[in-house]
């Protein structure tokens, strides 16, 4: 006679976002509602040039303005370059002897007020030497070009190759070969929420900082660095993050200099970016170049493929050299390709730098791969469904870069998204209407290789007296819902409800050591770990209910809803509630379990030829568009996405659908609307009225596939969701825009202007 | 040859303590330091009457003021008492239907200001029919007293019996038998820092609540009781701490009070308690009546003790049956006594109810024993020093109510003040000058029994990758130095510089569980789970030092002063840093040890019985005093005090000093000066001009003799000595009184009035 306990699983349920009602309410404290007693307001001085020598800086009368109680500069701050990527860091918190674009940190002022701060730091004055500044990285790669750096030839900060299998016996088997430029632009990140942070320094030197941070381990660790602080001296939490996207992923230069500021001043200081310096001064996607080279046999089987990628880096290192990477590798990794060749040139120029922004080098790969595939299988007289599924990753590959596909519902992403937009009846479609499909893979659960051969996260968790539990992390929730998935998945652990579960807002005095939220990672990593740390907990239970129920073995106990019962009875059984109470009462400590993941099936990016399999999971998806193309004005009106994902297991598919809307609505504004306009490294369009991104009106119909492959190593077979979301959405849409009109564009964003251009060239060409 | 690590250790070192800059500089947050935006301010109105039932209570005109955003009564909270101590509580946040002392809470108001809190406060019109009430706990075990609960037999709360050998037995042995009755006062805490709270809840019923406690957990788990939440929906935050003394260890009504109105006001509300009413309505020492009855041979050898005590338990139940029972058993074990019987009456009368007070019972008892001591001395002709040294526990006893002690230095202690107090040539001492000692014992790490089985601690120790140093405790640093104590623990461990290491202010989201400083119990009880927790990260460490160093075996590792080498060579070595180092980059996680520790050698009363070992070690000291009495005034001047303590060992002997300086200050104020004065239940002094502490100025010489008797369980053989420092100074200052004037006082304080009526009664008498 089993006990009759039936399993309430919260696993696939749509909860809404633990957090939801609090957001929707106000109460929720982003970092500008912190209001500290004493508080000053901090504002930047930026270089108006894009390229000039600093002479001489004169803060005096910025100093006399009433209110202003700190000014610093290069002078106030040690000449230590902060921002530890791969690279070797070379961005100051504030210029010392150049600037090297326009936007560069050169001074700031902490007073009492943001006008007077204002006013301060236009009372600063900087005697410049006006350099020659360079903003096109082929221009920059030219003998003449103006110089960024002494030691940096024709200002190429790096270049990478990579080479697996053999290209020219590609190109010997190929029977068509093609060869495609396409160009990508700069975009911003456009979070709802700009950066900020608040520093309050005490007369001890313990440092406490709020920041809107993806990651207080990161805030934590390069602080110290210019500030000379040990670690336990330096105390960083994140409030509620109001969007991130990668570009919270790191230390700005807002953080050391908001700190040196408090420390001068001996107050706190808060300052956040307005919204001009979030378009001018932030992280952007960078802006690429791809020269794709394709060979293709007459079955439609890839031969090889060979590509050059050109990304501006910017005036200063951030993250191009991991991000070119990952452009470089997906070129190799959707599809069957036996031999790839890659070259990335990563260029330094007078531009705003460059920095994550959701899906890595993925979107720029993509746009590139994707469109190809469309003019390749037009070419040869493939319907381009049928080629992509005739090349596309299967699970149990090996790809020829060394990623080892554990699940993989590729083929399955793009037979249904085609399906649902109307694949088999795509001839009968009314004119200027087309349909498109783009396919796309992303890490599923992180990445090793830029960030080193660690790929973790580790999650605490602790039953309260009452059974109630905390979950105590260190990855931000950044706004993608990571804390509910997370409590999700150890209320199911625990079998508890969700509602009992709390994760606790991160903040480096107490939470476990973080890599943070990028690269699709929350979900498959700490997820693992929450994982492991409610089975330890579960455990130690089990083992406290064998004595309290007097059975020998915990194999004779179960546990479901969180009743712990002995098997074949139908009486005895103990509440979690009851074991904690009693635990509490005669021992004392809380039940804790601690839970560390890092992957076990990946391998680490060999340092010289990038081989190796770097992530734990691939998250695949096709997203399949229907568009309307308006002749006489270019413009380009989104009918209908189908999003059709492999995510493993769906943890909460009200989650990943509001991931996949989002994604969605950054790959439209990708395709056909976003890009930093620049004259002479100058934005000409810091605002939304001319940053145009996705209204909310302008949604298309949207349609979710949700594709569960049960990923084997996923929690509850998950994968991660977040970037791959927004990749496919612009080859998808171009895809379309060519069946409707049948123009190529193949530099985004496709504006009515270069529509426009293409038909007439067209017309012209008939 | 051995490489020459010298180990410089912490322990032993008059480090400051870590938080004492942050503390004079003013910049350390105390709870009415802190302000959160909208904050409302709270006032409580008590009873003006002892006794008397509430017929009805209109809020109306209060809830009209301008400004008031929350008016709560007893309608507003549950009829469900709080406070869970051993005893069933019997005390609601709001009275419902009765008062029981002036001073108890009947209704609450928040609102903008306190001034407009105050107005409306009294602006609430209580209708109460006065009862007959009752102060006296012997009055009110008479039959016709009034009753305070219908279901208690002569007012008595508990009577408590406890019986070890055979009393009769040694009554037939004794030579003399002596009988004095001592009464011992109500006083209060008088914390520099009054009582505060604030909570704040936000819509989804997440409890913030900041509050100068002792007892993170205990308010934590309290709260959810009244309030109806889940554990995981309340957090709990412990500011600086401005003294506790044991006053702060357990919930008051104040923090469901502010947490009610908070939630009716939906706004956060603070409410710091005024001096008076810390002074008439906070917990004070309870005051009790002790009859001791002693019985010795001709050899000086005590035979039995049989004592009655009756504590004035006041109006509600707290902490008087744990507090009573530690005032037996110091009547039973300071000095071996082969027979012990005590009875223990609780009594409830209509005066403010009592708590825990730095030394729990103990003050009382000893003043009551070693007064006591003096005078069998003095009778059957025995030197008082060598009549205590006679009969004084030693290392090795087991004493009759079952206590093991292990490290005991009391004979020294007794020789070392008697002789540097001037003991040898105490016959020759100026006219009106005399001198006295005293002996005390107290628990040396906290204690079991009315807290149930558990006397543990639990301490969290994590490297940062700089390889600096965070400790995460539950327990509050509540002015005695223990974070200090703690960190110079971790640092002797881990082989670094006390400055390196950082311990974390206490948050129930985060901490771990903990019991809270009371019983002496955190050098002893958290130092050795620090230890323990340091000694894990230690051990992680070395073995990954050992695969870093290419040894095979820890064991061939020495590590000292922060650095790991490899025994018998030169070369050699790593830094604590570069182990954490490429631990974090490597693996990622923090390097975390976790030290949980409840004492193995202690065995919990028996409930019966009372017989047990309740502590895992017993703290030992004398104090000698040197006085001079006025006769004509009845002033005593205390010339000096000498304080010889047996704390195991001195973690730092400048914070040790400073606990015993502090208990000396409110010894002597127990001694001469304070009493809480009450006419029919009111308080008659509630205010520092009319109750009386010792002033700085008034400070005798202290000398302090630190007795390192290297406790074989504590940490670093260290002992507590937070509260016995305060315990034996009122007796011997009273022996002193009457070496010096030859009168008896038995009944505290001493004040010049009792002293000039003893004075005039034995010129009478002669």
């Amino acid at each position: 006679m089993e006990n009759d306990k039936k399993h309430i699983s919260t696993i696939g349920q749509r909860i809404p976002r633990a957090d939801s009602a609090l957001i929707a309410s106000g109460e929720a404290q982003y970092l500008d509602d912190i209001r500290i007693p004493g508080m000053l307001h901090g504002r930047i001085l930026r270089s108006p040039h894009p390229h000039a020598k600093i002479r001489s800086i004169d803060t005096r009368k910025a100093e006399r303005v009433l209110g202003v109680k700190a000014v610093i500069t290069a002078a106030d701050t040690p000449k230590i370059p902060f921002c530890h990527m791969p690279v070797t860091p070379n961005k100051l918190p504030l210029c010392s002897d150049k600037v090297r674009f326009i936007g560069d940190e050169v001074a700031a002022v902490a007073a009492l007020d943001v006008d007077i701060a204002e006013e301060a730091v236009s009372l600063i004055q900087v005697e410049y030497e006006i350099l020659p500044a360079v903003f096109d990285p082929l221009e920059a790669m030219k003998p003449d070009a103006p110089m960024l750096y002494d030691d940096c030839e024709k200002n190429i900060a790096s270049r990478l190759v990579r080479n697996f299998g053999d290209v020219a016996k590609g190109l010997s088997e190929a029977d068509f070969v093609f060869e495609d430029v396409f160009e990508l632009p700069r975009v911003a990140s456009c979070t709802l929420e700009p950066h900020g942070c608040i520093a309050q320094i005490d007369s001890q030197g313990n440092l406490t900082v709020w920041s809107s941070t993806q990651s207080i381990t990161n805030i934590h660790e390069e602080l110290g660095i210019p500030l000379g602080l040990p670690l336990h001296k330096i105390r960083v939490i994140a409030p509620f993050v109001g969007g991130a996207f990668g570009n919270k992923s790191v230390i700005l230069p807002l953080e050391p200099i908001t700190a040196f500021l408090a420390r001068k001043a001996q107050r706190p200081v808060k300052i956040v970016t307005t919204r001009e310096e979030e378009f001018t001064c932030s992280r952007t996607r960078y802006a690429m170049i791809i020269r794709l080279k394709t060979g293709v046999k007459k079955d439609g089987a890839i031969t090889f493929r060979d590509a050059q990628v050109i990304t501006d880096n910017g005036a200063y290192n951030n993250k191009a050299q991991g991000i070119t990477m990952v452009t470089c590798n997906r070129i190799g990794n959707l599809y069957r390709v036996p031999h790839v060749r890659t070259e990335a040139l990563i260029v330094y120029t007078n531009n705003q730098y460059g920095g994550a922004l959701r899906g890595w080098g993925g979107p720029q790969a993509h746009f590139a791969v994707e469109s190809q595939m469309d003019i390749i299988a037009n070419q040869i007289g493939f319907d381009p469904l049928d080629f992509r599924l005739r090349n596309a990753n299967q699970p149990g590959d090996k790809t020829v870069w060394g990623w080892e596909i554990t699940s993989c519902g590729f083929s399955d992403c793009l037979r249904r998204a085609a399906q649902e937009i109307g694949w088999p009846k795509r001839r009968e479609k009314k004119k200027f209407r087309g349909i498109g499909i783009a396919g796309a893979v992303h890490s599923g659960g992180g990445s090793m290789g830029a960030h080193g051969p660690a790929n973790f996260e580790e999650v605490l968790v602790k039953l309260n007296s009452d059974g109630t539990v905390n979950v105590s992390v260190g990855c931000v929730d950044m706004g993608q819902g990571s804390s509910t998935v997370l409590a999700q998945i150890v209320a199911e652990e625990l079998g508890v409800d969700t509602k009992e579960v709390k994760v606790i807002t991160p903040d480096t005095d107490n939470a476990p050591r973080t890599m943070g939220p990028w690269g699709s990672r929350i979900t498959f990593i700490a997820g693992n770990a929450a994982r492991k740390a409610a089975a330890e907990v579960k455990s130690k239970m089990l083992t406290l209910a064998k004595d309290l129920l007097d059975v020998t073995d915990t194999a004779h106990l179960g546990f479901e809803n969180g009743e712990i019962f002995v098997r074949n009875t139908l009486a005895k059984h103990l509440g979690i509630r009851e074991v904690t109470e009693y635990f509490s009462r005669h021992f004392g400590q809380a039940i804790l379990g601690r839970g560390f993941y890092n992957p076990e099936n990946t391998v680490p990016p060999d340092r010289t030829t990038g081989y190796g399999n770097t992530s734990p999971a691939y998250s695949f998806c096709a997203h399949a568009a229907e568009v309307e193309v308006d002749p006489e004005t270019g413009k380009v009106e989104v009918i209908k996405i189908v999003a059709a994902h492999d995510i493993g297991k769906a943890i909460n598919p009200m989650l990943v659908e509001g991931q996949i809307d989002g994604g969605i609505a950054m790959g439209i504004g990708y395709a056909l609307l976003e890009e930093l306009k620049f004259d002479n490294g100058k934005t000409l369009n810091p605002t939304f009225a001319g940053y145009k991104i996705l209204n909310s009106t302008e949604k298309p119909r949207l349609h979710h596939i949700l594709i569960e492959t049960d990923d084997p190593n996923g929690p509850f077979g998950a994968k991660g969701v977040g970037e791959i979301a927004m990749i496919p959405t612009a080859p998808a849409i171009a895809n379309a825009i060519y069946d409707a009109v049948g123009v190529r564009i193949k530099e985004l964003p496709i504006s009515q202007g270069k529509i426009l251009k293409a038909l007439k060239e067209k017309v012209n060409s008939i």
